[in-house]
């Protein structure tokens, strides 16, 4: 996905997280939910970065949303592993962009889930699609579709 | 709490709910936050007899708020258990409702969980505290602090 | 997905839920998570009829675990909103099966969300990978890959 | 609480947290859950400080269990608000320990919440009260009951 090593001026991220009990089910493992919301915070910092502050978006009505999710559960995390969510931004279109991410153990190499995600820029209330700023033609030509 | 047999007139309500994977944590057993998510259909459901309306409180902007949740958690429900919550509006003061709720398994009669709730009616945003219903004297008069 | 007309003697499910607080986000709007939540009840009920019983996954320790996820966000839910989830399995492999969700208003066709999930059975503790039960080749011959 | 002070050898602990979409709901402030879950990230931290390793306790089937919950809601938290959390061992019985914890602005010292958490050590499978470790009638002697 690109994640790893991301070109220069590629947003980019990596959050750490410990694996809490109402991460877990009773299969033993991090349920399959958790490990989208851990990603979301990853997603969340990422578009602080892409200049959408979450202090401000109460104020401005504008959102980034998710449109669509791609994820795939490799290997299961357990309680109180160390994991890190490592995730970048790796194309934009006209008015949506894709971010790729990928969890792994703090002290390990395998991928345990990666996950592609879809967002849009909205105007809510209403949810009207918006265009994505002007200049992110330019500064992530390298991404362009 | 008097859920069991309340007074006539009296707002209660008896919902039901099986115990999904999302619901369990990894020491097996239901966990602490999903009887909380649990209680709060229950009271929803039991706020819309009381007069507020999910599909309206968007629009009025006013909506009964949680100022305090007392929660005992006293035999543990697993995965698959059919549950049934038991509420009802136990008193009724100038800007605040209380609300209890028990939790048993629909085929026994011992409690799991034991709640109780205070919550108070406010006008978003801004979060101005209005006083609950003219009516509600009169309506709730057994009920009275 | 052919969730709405799936042929006979496949496994079909239709769920409903409304949408509560803690299901939305201060967009206004029901948030990314709880409909996978949603779905997941939907897909725990389905996998019912397929055999695996949620009372009795905790003594077998064979569980059905989600292996990848697809969902697209169509159109928004919000507080109230009484849905519909349409799920049915939709292919059948050794290892792995497919089940296709829809969820919608209960008076109205637009799908809202759209998605996909693939599962596998594993041995707990562990993880080992199991054959699906042998007379799945025959009972779902219609729906092999 | 006393929190705030804690006296020496009281374990005690302080955790930030950003508040994030997943933890707000369509009032546009923090969803009584959600504080719950933020205070249980504090509760477990605090809990490996007294010698629950979170690592271990898939081995050893010891758990704290949660029996008892008192939580205020007083103000509410924002979209993006820097939240710490403060809690601190705060009495200690044979077979059960008390925890209390607040949640503060980061640059502020109003309470948004004050939450009281009554836990019980037991083994699981099964869920045997026992009782606390021997030596903490004496590391804790200023926090019997």
């Amino acid at each position: 996905m690109g994640t790893e090593n991301p070109a220069p001026h590629t947003p980019h991220i990596a959050t750490e997280y410990q694996v809490m009990f109402f991460d877990t089910d009773c299969a033993g493992v991090v349920h399959n939910l958790a490990y989208l919301r851990i990603v979301e915070t990853a997603r969340t910092l990422l578009a602080e970065q892409m200049g959408w502050k979450l202090t401000e978006m109460g104020n401005t009505g504008i959102y980034p949303v998710l449109v669509r999710t791609e994820i795939d559960y490799k290997r299961p995390a357990v309680l109180g592993d160390q994991l890190v969510v490592r995730g970048a931004l790796t194309r934009v279109e006209r008015v949506r962009f894709h971010c790729g991410f990928e969890i792994v153990r703090k002290d390990a190499s395998e991928v345990l889930v990666a996950c592609e995600q879809v967002l849009a820029l909205v105007q809510m209330p209403g949810g009207r699609p918006m265009r994505l700023p002007g200049d992110f033609g330019v500064r992530f030509a390298h991404l362009r579709a």
